[in-house]
C-alpha cells in the first residue's frame, strides 16, 4: 500500500506492507487524513518516530469484528494496554504502556490502510462529511479544556495564538456562554471567528492584564506562557496546551502570589467533539487550507509548514 | 518603641516613632513574633521593603475598637482595599491594592507595636500558648493547600522540602487521612515528622516516579519544581507554594502530556490554623530552634538564616 514514511532520511511516501489484523484491532480504510503540528515536530525529530506519520482520519473499517465491518468511523490515537493501574483508573489516555498513532510505538494513517484497536473506533453520523470528521481528533483535543474546568456562561475567557487548535477551542469556550476573546497574529484567521462572534485583537495591539478567569494557551511559543499567566486573574486558571520542545526561563512567583491554577490539557473524549460536529456548534469547514493526495504527501507536510496555513488535508481514498 | 526596621542600610533594631491609632485599625502590643524565610528574601531585596519587618506575630491589643481591647490576637497580613472588585469577590487576600504587613507597604511586627486592621484580627483561644499561636500565619499558609485541594483518605501525597512550610504542610495533610512522604535534606527535621507516624525519606535516598496523587513543592528551588512534575501522576495535582526569585529553566511539556494541574498556593484562612493548633493536631513546639528578645533582633534574623535553622522567635513583650 501507499503511505508516507518517516526515518533517518525525512519523510516519504512509499509502497509498504500493508498492516495485517490482529486481535482486537480492526483495519481501516483511509479516506482523509490531516496533518497536525505534531506531524511537523516529529519530522524535526521530535519523540524520535519512525514509521508512518498521521493521527488525524477518518475511512471505513475494512477487517475486523463483523459489527464494523463497512462502517464509516474516526479513531482515538491512544492504544492503552488496558490492564495497568492507571487503565484501571480509568485514564486508558494516559497508560505508561500506551503506543500513540503515528506518534510514539504503531503507524499512523497517512497510508491507505491503519491498524486501531476496536476499542479506540467511534462510529461517525451521516451528517458529519469525511472533510468534517477528520477533525473530531484535534477538536476532542479542545473539548478537553472544557471537561477539565468547569466553564460557566458569563465567563471571561482568553484563548491566546489562532493557529488550528486556538480556533477550535474559542469555538468551545463560546459554545459554552462564556465571554470568549482570542488573541493571534493573523488576521484572516481570527477572523473566521469574527464572522461567528467571536471577539478577536491582533497579538501587537494587545496588553495582557491580570482580569481573565480561564487563560488557553494555545500559542506554541514560550512568549505565550508569559503572557498568559499576566493575563490570569487571582485565583483563575490557565489551561496549557503547547508542548514546547524548549525548555524556556519562567517566573513560577506570579503562580503562587496570585495563585493561579494552571491546567495541563492534552488529547480529549470523541463524544463530544462528534456531537458539536454533528450539530454544527463548531465550524471546521474554513479551516481547511488544501487537499493533498497522498502520493503527493511530502507536499502536504510542506503546504502546513508554510505561514498562514491552517489544515491540510491528504486523500487517501 | 523598639523595631527591626529595614532600610538601605540593611535591617537594624533602633528607637522609632510608635503607630498612631487610624479608623478601623487596632494597635497591638506584639509578644512574640516569628521568623519567616520572606523576612530573609526581604532582607537580600525581595519586594524592594523598607519599614518594620514582621508578619507572624501574637499579642494583646491595646487601642481600638473596646470590643477588642486587652484580648490575645494574631492578625492577617494582607490588608485589603474592601471596595474593589477582587474583594468584593471574596478574595481580599488577593486584592490588588492590598499591602502587606511587613512585606509591603505597611510596617510589621518586629516591634513593640503594630498597627492592624481589625477585619484583619483573629482572637487566640486560652488553649494556644503564644509560642504555638505564632505559627498561626505560616500554618494558615499550610491549611490553604487542602482548602484548594481536595485531600481524601488514602491518597498519596509527597510533601518535597522540611523547612518549616514543609514540616507544617506534612502535618496538616497526614491530619486528612492521606498517606504522606515527606521528602527532605535533614534528618533532624525528618525526624520530627517520623515521631508524628509520618513517613519521611532523604531527598539523597529518593528518586522521583510519577505516582503521587498530590506533590506539594516546598523546597524553594528550582530543582524541586523539576522532582515535584517527576512525582506526579498523570491527572495528579502539584501545589507551587516556593516562591523564587529567580526564573529557572522549565519543561513544561510533561505538565501537558500528563495533564497535571499545578495550583500555585500562598496564605491562607487563620480559622482552620487556630483549631488545629487549639486542638493539638499539629505540633509546633519542635520547631522552634530559638528565642531572641527584640532588642537583638538581628540576631535572630542572623540565627533564623543558618543552615538548619527552623523558627526563630523575637521576644518583644
Amino acid at each position: 500500500m501507499l503511505a508516507l514514511s518517516l526515518d533517518e532520511n525525512g519523510p516519504r511516501v512509499a509502497e509498504i506492507g500493508a498492516p495485517e489484523p490482529t486481535p482486537g484491532t480492526a483495519l481501516v480504510r483511509v479516506a482523509l487524513a490531516g496533518v497536525c503540528n505534531t506531524d511537523l515536530e516529529l519530522v524535526k525529530g521530535y519523540m524520535g518516530f519512525r514509521g508512518v506519520l498521521g493521527h488525524e482520519f477518518v475511512g471505513r473499517v475494512e477487517a475486523g469484528p463483523v459489527e464494523w465491518l463497512g462502517r464509516r468511523v474516526v479513531g482515538e490515537i491512544n492504544f492503552a494496554c488496558g490492564g495497568c493501574e492507571t487503565c484501571a483508573a480509568g485514564l486508558p489516555r494516559h497508560c505508561p504502556q500506551r503506543s500513540v498513532m503515528g506518534i510514539q510505538g504503531a503507524d499512523g494513517a497517512f497510508a491507505e490502510l491503519v491498524r486501531v484497536p476496536v476499542a479506540n473506533l467511534h462510529a461517525v453520523p451521516d451528517a458529519v462529511s469525511d472533510a468534517r470528521a477528520v477533525f473530531v481528533e484535534p477538536l476532542a483535543a479542545a473539548c478537553e479544556v472544557v471537561e477539565q474546568v468547569r466553564v460557566a456562561p458569563g465567563m471571561t475567557c482568553l484563548v491566546l495564538g489562532d493557529g488550528k487548535l486556538g480556533l477550535l477551542v474559542a469555538q468551545v469556550l463560546a459554545g459554552t456562554g462564556a465571554r470568549v476573546l482570542c488573541v493571534g497574529r493573523h488576521p484572516e484567521k481570527l477572523a473566521l471567528l469574527a464572522r461567528r462572534g467571536i471577539e478577536t485583537r491582533l497579538a501587537a495591539e494587545w496588553t495582557p492584564a491580570p482580569r481573565t478567569d480561564l487563560v488557553v494557551e494555545a500559542t506554541g511559543s514560550a512568549d505565550g506562557f508569559r503572557a498568559a499567566v499576566a493575563a490570569t486573574r487571582p485565583r483563575g486558571t490557565l489551561v496549557l496546551k503547547s508542548t514546547l520542545a524548549e525548555h524556556p526561563r519562567v517566573d513560577l512567583a506570579p503562580l503562587v502570589i496570585h495563585e493561579i491554577t494552571v491546567v495541563g490539557s492534552r488529547c480529549g473524549p470523541f463524544e463530544p467533539a462528534l456531537r458539536a460536529l454533528s450539530e454544527g456548534s463548531v465550524e471546521v469547514d474554513s479551516l481547511i487550507s488544501a487537499r493533498v493526495p497522498l502520493a503527493r504527501a511530502e507536499q502536504a507536510l510542506a503546504r502546513a509548514a508554510e505561514p498562514g496555513a491552517l489544515k491540510v488535508l491528504i486523500e487517501a481514498g
